[in-house]
């Protein structure tokens, strides 16, 4: 027995309330990705990378409504620069994203090829430059290598597929398996399908690296605006991989209209369910994580402290180590919380729970059999519940673990 | 040659500004390092941990005005709460620190060990509990084994030396060296000794996670704590090891007296160069740390906003994974610098260097030599400076490489 190994009576008394019904199941979304009528992507090498695909282009048969969100970061990308002039018109018709090189700090040049790859696009697709969202992820300040897209993109309107994964396929960095999800919303048989790609320097502040989202429901840009805001405050925005902010961070969605009127809340409903979703998928496979963490603070002073106190827990190195060596070295988590410098915390307040079973009780981690906790912190899935005893404020973030993986990825990210 | 290495005229016109005054050269310090007058240490294994020394005491000869320092964290220590209580006092004759357990989040219980601490350290020296500093470092959330501690005190003022290595040697956790140093100051022959100990959980908001500062200068309580705030401001509170902030941070001055008067100024000047040089000692030596990263950031809006800005660097993953890999993405550093939402950054107007060498100018990366950077980043210290052109605020950042060795460390921290 461990020195410290006093019986302990106290446990938190809130150990059994229910998990947190912000989650959507899973059995909501279909088995295998479609994409809403109308839309379609194709994706290929064009020799940006030395065999993966490295271009995807999404389209649309007519038209869509769209909105997007992006970056905060102050060195924008250029697409970023161009996307936030394009999105001003409300209309989208198509995207064009690589990988591999991100058009970030590259001038007045970058702005250039930015432009030509919407140009290249709008020419394939026949349609116009100021349609076409474009989109690069990869290393930053580097040229883009902009002929090879312009001659790679020829005759990719020809091999446009209802297969959402081709897209994502050709967006993923260091990702390890591809990104997509659907689900049907409202009685008019609408669909929503997203579209994502993530990994690394992500903590977006305004949207995941790289998240397309497509509905044939009919919303105007205004609307669709409002409502991908709303979606994604409480899902990529409280994502974090690693507390770095892409220069790149873009989310849109594109609604073409094609199946007609849906009802707004059960719209948002099933929208933020699938911002969720694929936030959870995106941290899962963080730069080397092995385990998915999700973050629920209740109980805050308000909900601008839940998330701080949230996000900060998911970007603790100490935290996120130890879930990684399932090592119940629970006292972190109070470190974590304490180092919240402007949030109401009162330590004899303060509970906490790994997975449903309670670890901290009045600021004062628990007695309890250590395996129990190196069991439940081995899990795919861990869910850290933090209760502040001060306020309703709630907030869920998602992270993952961090691993030797992570160090791998990006000691030699640039050189490999 | 690689697509994007395109001839790029534009050159950094900062680049051959001389280094940073901040740093003193280490020639100013005692090859070996020495005691003031009248101070000396003892350490020794109680059986806290296996067989390494884990309790030491240091102590003055006669009664010491003094100053401290804490952690800001919601959950400060035991020790820590007993601490500001002590140093009200203004008068210290000993020091007492443990490793292995840091008695935190351990409620009522916590408080009365630390207590009990002090009384046995005064009992052994002679003094009252009142002029005992006690510090804990170790595991969160455990009981402190206290009647080993109150056992094994017994005798150890009869082994008390003048060797402040054998002191830094008894409060390690996982340092990979003891850290002491020592430097004359002003022409009474006084003495400044530093001990102190690091590695991991730092983020000091006051201190760094254990320093020890010694002398034999006369000054009184008030002045020692407004010279030692000064000092911490460049020092300690700009070094973060992984952005994680202890709950047992301290740090505390003593000063016997014992050599008379010394000059304010030309001691305040030492005493910031030797707390500069332990920052940068424990920089290097965190845990699994290979390279000192130092990031010195100038032109700033202001001082707060200069700090912003080198903390966020010296704290990001992908900055400390770059260095660590030597990897010449130096792209990254604008992402750093991008990702401080609040302060003014204008991208025209951003410029960074790398161990004096150009890489970044008006917010686009250079072409440069690849091999250049990657062999410069593989130095054992790496100096990152910013220039932001937008004001005259100035700050320089302590940290390190985020390594494999961070993570095995702190994957089984617990457990081990």
């Amino acid at each position: 027995m461990k020195p410290w190994a006093v019986p302990h009576t106290t446990v938190n008394p809130r150990a059994h309330l229910p998990a947190s019904t912000l989650l959507q199941p899973p059995s909501m979304f279909h088995a295998t990705p479609v994409f809403p009528r109308g839309f379609r992507c194709a994706s290929r090498n064009v020799g940006l990378k030395p065999t993966a695909k490295d271009l995807t282009l999404f389209a649309s048969d007519v038209d869509a409504a769209a909105a997007a969100v992006f970056t905060r970061n102050h060195f924008p990308g250029a697409p970023v620069v161009l996307g936030r002039e394009t999105i001003q018109g409300g209309v989208l018709r198509a995207i064009v994203a690589n990988s591999k090189v991100s058009n970030v700090a590259t001038g007045l040049r970058g702005i250039e090829h930015a432009k030509r790859m919407a140009a290249a696009a709008a020419k394939e697709l026949g349609t116009s430059a100021n349609r076409v969202l474009v989109s690069s992820t990869g290393v930053i300040g580097v040229p883009l290598p902009i002929e090879k897209i312009e001659t790679g993109i020829v005759g990719m309107a020809s091999e446009l597929q209802e297969n959402p994964m081709l897209g994502a396929e050709g967006i993923m960095t260091t990702d390890t398996f591809p990104k997509a999800m659907s689900a049907s919303v409202g009685d008019s048989g609408a669909t929503i399908t997203w579209v994502a790609k993530g990994s690394g320097m992500i903590e977006p502040n305004m949207a995941t690296m790289l998240a397309y989202i497509f509905t044939d429901a009919t919303f105007d840009a205004a609307t669709l605006d409002r409502l991908l805001k709303m979606a994604v405050s409480n899902s990529f925005n409280m994502l974090s991989v690693d507390s770095d902010t892409s220069t790149s961070d873009t989310c849109a969605i594109l609604s073409n209209g094609l199946a007609g009127t849906v009802d707004e809340t059960q719209f948002l409903e099933v929208l933020t369910a699938g911002c969720i979703r694929m936030t959870e998928t995106l941290a899962r496979d963080g730069e080397g994580a092995t385990r998915l963490i999700r973050v629920t603070v209740r109980e805050a002073m308000s909900t601008v402290e839940a998330r701080t106190v949230a996000k900060t827990i998911v970007n603790s190195p100490l935290i996120k180590t130890m879930v990684y060596g399932a090592d119940p070295n629970v006292g972190r988590l109070l470190m974590a919380v304490g180092k919240c410098f402007d949030c109401t915390i009162v330590p004899l307040k303060t509970n906490a729970s790994i997975n449903g079973f309670p670890v901290v009780a009045a600021g004062q981690r628990l007695e309890f059999d250590d395996a129990v906790v190196r069991e439940t912190l081995a899990r795919d899935e861990v869910e850290i519940e933090i209760w502040l005893g001060v306020g309703a404020g709630e907030a869920r973030a998602f992270g993952c673990d961090l691993t030797e993986g992570y160090i791998k990825e990006n000691a030699a990210y640039y050189s490999s």
